[in-house]
């Protein structure tokens, strides 16, 4: 498995690991190390531990930087939509490390290859390796490649309500006018993409696309968000 | 209040903020900025949330680091020992960094430069300031300068029991004979101090002192711990 895991990390997100056995442990689980104890394995645990605090800095350090007007409870309210179970196990399966991931037998037929929690542990893990091997820019870098894109293109919207935020923002120093302008729709109805413009008075201040309306509106604003932070 | 502020973290630390409005805005209760709304400040709670995140990250790096054969649910209760509120506002004010927070009259009057939850949080930005003005490194040197120790002389023993996690490390291949040697005591009544040797069979492993046997023994135990890393 493990070079078919090296060469993933490595097309993917252009990481090579100096140490791989740390890339390995990362994605050893603990039923498969108790299932093969003559092979004198560590499992991912403690890994994951450091993984869980890389994770949460980096998050920590872009949401302060990003939502530059917002307070610390609306910012520890986003860092926990974003660094939570349900988000990090589906980072881990576009990332495809369900795939890769070592099980025990038990585990993997009481489907433990899909298990939220182990996927979550599981990426974190991934982060804590990395960041072992390789220090914090690197992670950075990951987290800059895989979650940041997610945030921006508004996948946390139900949770990080970026209307929200730029209304709060832009209404700092009085009332204004924030309108969103569905400017275009394309694409056959089982894919339709919405194009949707965000203007203060007259000046378009953000563009944003997505499935629905909302989605194109919540990426608007977050755009918007991010040009204001220029 | 600043000029003594940078000279005090500059004397005791060795820190010198390139941007002391950082500095500043660490040591700013929300309580001043509302009192004094013309100035146009910024409190230290998103300061707070960055610096929670940062420390975090380098006590969990520690404890990796140190406690090698430690499973993830122990280091997870020792980081929990550490970073908490009762232990970092104790910090807070070891470093007198309470002497120093601007708070407005109302949080004053009520004794508020006392409250726990406050020292902590200030703590904590400053910890987050550090972190903007100078980066990680900076920010684990000062760790390592006022936590760190702390943690090796048994600070945190009724938490973090060194002497329980000595014995689990030892005894992970069999049980060994693991023996606490009182060797001297020194020293008037008021301020006695205990000398201990922990040792495996005839072997000493690690040597303690402090204001109790037991206290002498902790460090004694965490000692051998680090030595046993090396």
């Amino acid at each position: 498995m493990t070079e078919e895991l090296i060469k993933l990390v490595k097309t993917n997100y252009n990481v090579e690991f100096k140490n791989t056995i740390l890339l390995e442990q990362a994605f050893t689980h603990s039923s498969y190390v108790n299932e093969h104890r003559y092979l004198d394995l560590t499992d991912n645990e403690r890994l994951e531990f450091l993984g869980d605090a890389v994770l949460e800095l980096i998050i920590s350090e872009y949401l302060y930087g990003t939502y530059t007007d917002l307070s610390e409870g609306k910012l520890t309210k986003m860092r926990a939509a974003i660094v939570c179970e349900d988000s990090l196990s589906k980072f881990a399966k576009e990332c495809e490390f369900d795939k890769h991931v070592r099980l025990g037998k038990g585990e993997e037929n009481s489907n433990g290859r899909k298990r939220p929690a182990l996927l979550c542990d599981l990426f974190e893990s991934f982060l804590g390796a990395l960041y072992l091997d390789q220090g914090l820019e690197a992670v950075v870098k990951f987290v800059h490649q895989v979650i940041i894109p997610k945030i921006e293109s508004g996948a946390f919207s139900h949770e990080m309500d970026h209307k929200t935020a730029l209304q709060e923002i832009l209404q700092r120093n009085g009332d204004v006018a924030i309108t969103y302008t569905l400017v275009s729709e394309e694409g056959p109805a089982h894919e339709r993409e919405f194009f949707v413009e965000v203007s203060v008075g007259d000046k378009v201040i953000g563009k944003g696309k997505g499935k629905s309306k909302k989605m194109a509106e919540q990426q608007a604003a977050a755009i918007a968000i991010k040009q204001l932070h220029k």
